[in-house]
């Protein structure tokens, strides 16, 4: 696999727990993997953090650089969104013109701390909605990765999670799952953009029972063998 | 295990898939179930047909019968409502006296047909907060069972899926944990009664993923076990 043939993605907000967990594994799958951040400083941070990992973990070469955002989303194929809820609005209004005819790959979850284990979903309906909303019918957004674990994500070792894809457009959604393989999980063709309201609110259930069992739970998909 | 130490179960809109599922769960560990419906008749074939499908499994002697929804959710003490979204509202308003002092386990999801894979969650949240706004503080609602598939319910085989039960009281939600394993399954403590949104959401997902694979889909939780 060369990075030749594959997107170029570009992970905004990639200095956090989400983000940091998606470079590593995209990196390591032979992604050309682009952090962006607020700032080029912290950015640049993380890569090195991240070259420190593959190194650890004998990978020869990966293929990640830091910019701002902005150049980030410019530079991009497919983008993805790994900000806190409260940032989302804000950081798409600004970078709508550098999406224009992408696909945004939004992993925002909309939780109200202090109650974050408690769903309280937005009026648009989802934070996907509103991804949509903003950025026009010309940019693709796919909603997915809420239901994934950073702390397991950012491990090297399989992962017993899958994730629900959903968006307005199909080609999309299935460059998504495309990602969603590389990192190691099973993806789904969940519905269009309004059903990202399910892994939104799944994800305040999955903290509740986080708590409960000191662990970090994810979901998967059930009875899809025809013959069970 | 006798029918003497156990809840007696009341099933309103007990003759439907879903109803007649749950009924058959409950009544083959050991515990009275009333199917309800909202004729007597209807209720008396889905007793009828109980009775055979226990005879078929060699199922000894179940305490099943049949009554009105209202003469069930008096005579119940754990009251499960499987009725579709169109008919909850006015069957709770009905129902709200029988109802005070007991545990109402609300199955309801708000589908809107015919558009029954696209997730369009009511106003006030969910159904489950329908129903503990209509009933009051006196009726401890309990989300449930949104995310069986009553294909696999009403078969007498295992169960690949997980109940995600919420409620705003955690003793009431207790008592439905016992009666989801009772039915062969794992529940969990999901949080509040404004968490059900997430799994009524997650049905029209399940749905979505049903028409792809043909399948009767549900979810599971992973990542419990500390130590992977």
């Amino acid at each position: 696999m060369t990075t030749d043939t594959l997107p170029v993605l570009a992970i905004l907000g990639g200095t956090g727990d989400l983000g940091t967990g998606l470079a590593r594994r995209w990196a390591q799958a032979g992604y050309r993997v682009i952090i962006g951040s607020r700032t080029a400083d912290k950015a640049e941070a993380a890569v090195a953090d991240l070259r420190e990992v593959m190194a650890e973990r004998g990978v020869a070469a990966v293929a990640v650089e830091a910019m701002e955002n902005q150049a980030a989303a410019e530079a991009a194929d497919i983008i993805t969104l790994t900000v806190p809820f409260s940032h989302q609005a804000s950081t798409l209004e600004q970078l709508k013109p550098a999406l224009q005819g992408k696909i945004l790959i939004d992993v925002t979850v909309p939780l109200v701390p202090p109650r974050v284990a408690r769903v309280q979903l937005p009026e648009q309906g989802s934070a996907g909605q509103i991804a949509q909303e903003i950025l026009g019918e010309e940019v693709a957004v796919v909603s997915a990765f809420q239901n994934v674990a950073a702390h397991h994500l950012q491990e090297g070792a399989g992962l017993d999670c899958d994730v629900l894809v959903c968006g307005n457009k199909k080609e999309a959604r299935a460059e998504v799952i495309k990602l969603v393989e590389a990192a190691g999980m099973r993806g789904f063709h969940a519905g269009m953009i309004n059903n990202a309201a399910a892994a939104e609110a799944l994800t305040s259930v999955l903290i509740t029972i986080n708590k409960q069992y000191s662990c970090h739970a994810g979901i998967r998909i059930t009875g899809l063998d025809h013959a069970e």
